[in-house]
């Protein structure tokens, strides 16, 4: 959200309806990164979640939100992220323009991203951007006037991922101190799990980083924790740190990120959790996954009471709600 | 719609908002299959119809499903089945996620259609799914929590449009014991024809089947309506029937279900209705089409008042609006 | 809409909500071509539009239209246009049905567009139909019960955006008559300035075109305006006519529509708006574009107060809600 000089004339401002709350916090604020949030602010984004969830098993939605547009600006496709922040608006009483076909559109014609969110600002009060490059969401907000919440650009942050990660780790786990938090997996390409680290390293936790020694957790983040003097651990092998493990979150393995299909196999079959692994955890432990899985939980672990990656997603949707609500003065 | 065990946790179940009556029928079931209907099922869906239509009549729209989430899940696309739900569902106050792009998604990118399901109804209050296989919508509705209504899974059923055409025909015929009931054109690849012969056997009526040798109506269904005692016979020629026809429904003549293209040119011309073709009908036959239509029906006939297929679509969003009230508990 | 013959049957008319002011100029007629636009219209219109502005402003959006549904038909992707209507319908409270796969979907297998008009009508109030041939919006119109807008036919007409025009000339320049009017780039093919020049023509103007000699406005309106007695005047350069211009209307020069890539570079080069030209510009011209821009238009004008682009989208909206009120009887 662009607060420096633009152009004036007779529009003259956002559309700033009666009873918009500007002394809330986030209010007009963009939800770029993980960064941004300080460890209030996430408590904060979490009890307005609650909030949400409690009206919707309530009354299924309710209209904070009357009269607001989203605009949902998807530069790749995405169902699962562009239909949870859909959910999200509707159930706020708010509408949704999708845009999700911007590859063959006038919009993808040459014009600029700038340009683009210029243009689609003059319709919605929010938008929510999914864009392949790096850095895409961050340009975007430099230019609009009306906030961007990115919703994953490129190898960079999806940081509305990572907040719903940690709300369902609080709200499944009942706290965040003190826990073990053990990541499995493909933690080198996993832009879910760096996220989620750097969030975590603002609460007193112990990681485990447990994947193939082609796939470990990258060496900048690792840094970055050390400075935070958080606990954290490197491991080949699940059952090192299974027993101890309060909150298991497995990522994807995607094939193509091998370079070596046999170690792809290896690797694999080494990784999938199913019944026998949750024998040997803890009773109350977490499982999850950001979805969707290829294998890495088998389908057996669905009806276990620890398996939480169905109820992660629906926790998604709170923390969206929340910071919709938020960032449009509303909550 | 899932009974059984499920995982338990801090999201105890699905949204069941103040006020959803429970004990009413269909409340929280799929529509998976016409087999599922009795008698007493029809007259009920198309009693709730009547009176959506009333409604929609009077005032538009009207805020029955408030607060109610459709996801509009179709992994082919189906405009105007997918427009008909979409329209159902605005039409009674809810909102609609279309997920109209399944083949490029990430949904699509080898998640099952079970995890599909399970994450869409973590945002949404039903399903209604359209899916090339056969088969698919019962394999949705084992996962689901939510009411999956079938939009059509490959060579199966569509039975929303079943219900349609036969409300169709109650609503334009003001009867349906007593009638003739003629099918005409491609009978044994049409889909529609086979579920509706299904719902009217429960009925007091003549079926007469009109096609070219090739395209006759399936043995495994004569012999079900041999079962139920229903008469029917089978003809060439429309000339045999049409001056004893109540009912005329006219179906597709698809061009690739031909082997011999020779044949596909004799055919479509015989099955043509124009005009002509309307001097000899009954001056109350109702003349129904699925539609599209690729010239079976010349456009000349638009203007008969026997004419009902832009009607029978009207028709469609009624019986729709009526199964989602219903399934949400709400009718 | 066609107001002749139609079938009769059960379902007699067209959904007439109670409250519809069918005595409202423009209820219930299409939207066309500009030539259906008298001043008297243009001013209504441009009224309602305001207020549109001022109630958009002051709360958001409002229930104007509730129950009413928009069948948003786009035969060829146009993200802009779709998007502005889908807010004006959102912002009036009532729904859109979003239908952008027409290429995919058996609305496009043969089916005609007499025929998907027809059927979309059954479950919408009012279609906006955007086709690549030129007559298709006449054509759908010739059929339809419920009133067609049409949201650009090829190398036709393309009404509304030459009245968003209009009316941010109107709002920003605070009058028309008067105004000296240039536009600049191509001008043969750009639909957008033919329309324009039409309204124009309507008020006391002076209009100047500046383009290369190859893409000079064509001959044939050229004459209308003569007949009109439009003073208007040609140029191959901006400098001869932007000190005394009012408004400057920059099109987009397309690489396609050249024949010699050298002539196109020379040309593009020539027609470029920076922070330059506007220091020769009147401090009180109003610059415009119908957007996208591909370099005409330098982006360290934006900030300029005289950069009017984005808020023409802006006001776009605002005519587009007063044309969807107007069309439905509801202002």
């Amino acid at each position: 959200m662009n607060h420096g000089n633009r152009s004036t004339g007779p529009i003259q401002s956002p559309h700033l309806p009666l009873g918009d709350r500007r002394d809330a916090p986030f209010y007009g604020r963009d939800i770029l990164e993980v960064a941004q949030f300080r460890r209030a602010d996430l408590q904060h984004v979490f009890g307005v979640a609650r909030e949400m969830r409690e009206m919707v098993t309530r009354v299924g939605s309710f209209d904070l939100l009357k009269g607001k547009i989203l605009a949902n600006l998807f530069y790749e496709p995405s169902t699962r992220t562009a239909s949870s922040f859909y959910a999200a608006m509707e159930r706020l009483g708010g509408s949704v323009i999708p845009i999700n076909e911007v590859r063959y559109s006038s919009v993808s014609k040459g014009e600029s991203l700038p340009d683009t969110v210029r243009s689609l600002e003059c319709y919605a009060d929010v938008i929510v951007l999914r864009h392949p490059e790096l850095g895409a969401a961050k340009e975007a907000a430099r230019y609009a006037r009306k906030p961007i919440i990115n919703a994953g650009d490129g190898i960079g942050e999806h940081p509305t991922q990572a907040l719903l990660d940690l709300f369902t780790i609080v709200e499944e786990a009942g706290r965040i101190d003190g826990l073990t938090v053990t990541m499995l997996g493909d933690l080198k390409n996993g832009r879910t799990v760096h996220s989620l680290a750097r969030l975590l390293s603002m609460f007193d936790v112990k990681l485990r980083f447990v994947s193939p020694d082609s796939l470990r957790f990258p060496e900048k983040i690792r840094d970055e924790l050390k400075e935070q003097r958080i606990a954290f651990s490197e491991h080949g092998d699940l059952e090192e740190v299974l027993s101890q493990t309060d909150v298991l979150y497995v990522t994807r393995v995607q094939k193509e990120r091998f370079e070596d299909p046999q170690e792809y196999k290896r690797v694999q079959g080494a990784y999938v959790i199913n019944n026998e692994t949750l024998d040997r955890a803890r009773p109350t432990m977490v499982l999850m996954h950001p979805l969707p899985r290829v294998g890495e939980i088998s389908m057996e672990v669905d009806s276990d009471p620890r398996a939480a990656y169905f109820r992660q997603m629906e926790y998604g949707m709170y923390v969206r709600m929340a910071l919709l609500a938020m960032v449009l003065g509303k909550a």
